[in-house]
């Protein structure tokens, strides 16, 4: 079987997961589940030589250093550095260029958290052979509740080992997303795809040709510096930044979904943190110098001072050096507007 | 008219508003309501030349560096220092017997809040006038509620200015209390007294003869140190501790309360401190870098790290030193049963 070359996207700057999730130390960087970062934990889940090809990462300047000191365990890392972020579609383009045309790519973003390694190989597995037949696949999260933070797709026709997509439906509300749940044939975009990179590179010429003439044109700019590779800034600059949904996934009759169940999370805020975290018999979960009494499904975290909590339950109590944060779990999707997130 | 002497009581902890209460700062000598500490407001409050003499202090050798330095603004205050804990009856003993036998004491805690002065002054005033005709005077606060946390009075024949005492009665359930709120005849047994020094010493060798006989000889054997006063600590000593209410008020047939509303509280716990300072618009309390979103009735202080604050109501965030308290105000009561405060 064709290797898969993992294609890791290290953007997102995480505020939402301030204080511990910082400009200086950002979310894909930090232990947050477990003892490995989320970025750590990505390279290492891809990280089989007999399914597995090296990995390419995609990142900004200010990431760099992060990626290669987190990266130093997997020798062959090959790291495109964007001189300025310009989306999704863009970012999985340069990746394309440097890979062969018949390469088998796996997309995935570097900050999410994925509990069942196995089930995860599985599904790259059987969405390999679609891509091989030129399909461009989506991992199709199976959904555990009504979420609305996430875009849904939902499937048509059986394929091989997954299904054709009928639609990619943006983020509902929350009447919309029980029907999802009730209806059965939806899953969660969870911005994981596969396809061969010569296909996407076609997609995007077919839907979006100013983006691949312009991606191109920074690629055969472009210049080595050791194991990482720098696109002409001028020619990527003048590209109009679009997620790889948007530009590609939405447009292409060729767009295919493997639905699968992986403890998938993005870690997107407190909330999700928490519930990615094994707790206690109350559902609690601590680091550090903690005392909690009479709480349940309580986070808290500190690097350094004692924290007591007394008579609580579902908030998030955070101490990182000279912020503390304490939110409800319904509050914790508005941490990234707080001033200290905004202003760090 | 006969001045009042004020004869403060300066022993609590105040362990249950940790982390801002500690051995090295406890509760009467921090500005925790407004600009002025709490002892430092007792003494302001006792302190009209037209009414008040000198006051008298009876505090132990942790705390007297705090009350000297704080009485500095109170020229002529003593300071009695006692050589051990015994409970408030031996505290007021040494008291009186440091003043003449007509004097009329007014007994108050370090620790307490009183938001109006003048009818504080009134009461005072009032039951000193009792106190001439040898009855010890309860000042009985008005219920605003039914507290289960505090002894009651009942009123009994009236007097002039006052009313005889029926009886006390120990801190009673939540039904209970609601039952003396409906009745109107209970008062709150606020720890304040007013009493002759003679006619307080007298009683008290009724009641306990071996108390009264061992603090008069610890203050006979006793010694000056400045403005302080030692009570030989062998005596003293050997006294078994007891409260002035079991010891006296509850035994004497001379009881009388002075009903009052002054905007009084024990500032008990962290709940009772946030209901003694103004709040804003959404009953909010604040002190330091904070910031609240979608927050109501939230007491937030710090002496430094900045606290943010999503989507909680009527709880209590401290942040003081290397200690980050966060609790329900149900569970402030718990406080000075954490670890941290058990273990400063």
């Amino acid at each position: 079987m064709t290797k898969i070359y993992p294609v890791v996207l290290c953007g997102g700057s995480g505020t939402r997961l301030w204080p511990r999730s910082r400009k200086q130390a950002p979310k894909p960087f930090l232990p947050l589940v477990d003892e490995d970062t989320l970025f750590e934990a990505t390279l290492a889940r891809a990280a089989d030589p007999d399914r597995f090809g090296e990995p390419v990462v995609v990142t900004g300047v200010g990431h760099r250093t992060h990626v290669e000191a987190q990266a130093a365990g997997h020798p062959g890392t090959r790291v495109i550095v964007e001189p300025m972020a310009r989306n999704t579609a863009p970012a999985i383009a340069l990746a394309a260029h440097r890979l062969p045309a018949d390469a088998i790519m796996l997309v995935c973003p570097s900050d999410h958290h994925i509990a069942d390694v196995a089930a995860f190989r599985e599904a790259a597995g059987a969405a390999a052979r679609l891509a091989e037949e030129d399909w461009l696949v989506s991992f199709g999260i199976n959904p555990t509740g009504p979420e609305t933070g996430f875009g849904y797709i939902r499937r048509g026709a059986e394929l091989p080992g997954g299904f054709q997509v009928e639609r990619f439906v943006e983020k509902p509300d929350l009447a919309t997303a029980e029907q999802f749940l009730a209806d059965g044939n939806y899953s969660w975009n969870g911005g994981i795809f596969v396809f061969k990179a010569g296909t996407f590179l076609d997609e995007l010429a077919r839907h979006r040709p100013a983006m691949a003439a312009a991606v191109r044109e920074a690629v055969e700019r472009g210049h080595e510096d050791g194991a990482a590779f720098h696109p002409d800034a001028g020619a990527f600059g003048r590209i109009e930044g679009d997620s790889v949904d948007y530009a590609v996934m939405e447009n292409t009759t060729r767009a295919a979904v493997v639905p699968v169940s992986m403890g998938w999370s993005d870690i997107g805020n407190w909330q999700a943190l928490r519930d990615a975290r094994p707790g206690d018999e109350a559902g609690n979960r601590t680091r550090g110098n903690v005392e909690l009494v009479d709480c349940r499904n309580v986070l808290a975290e500190t690097d350094g001072p004692r924290i007591s909590v007394i008579g609580l339950e579902d908030i998030a109590v955070v101490v990182d050096g000279d912020e503390v944060l304490v939110t409800s779990m319904a509050g914790a999707q508005k941490v990234g507007k707080l001033g200290g997130a905004v202003n760090q």
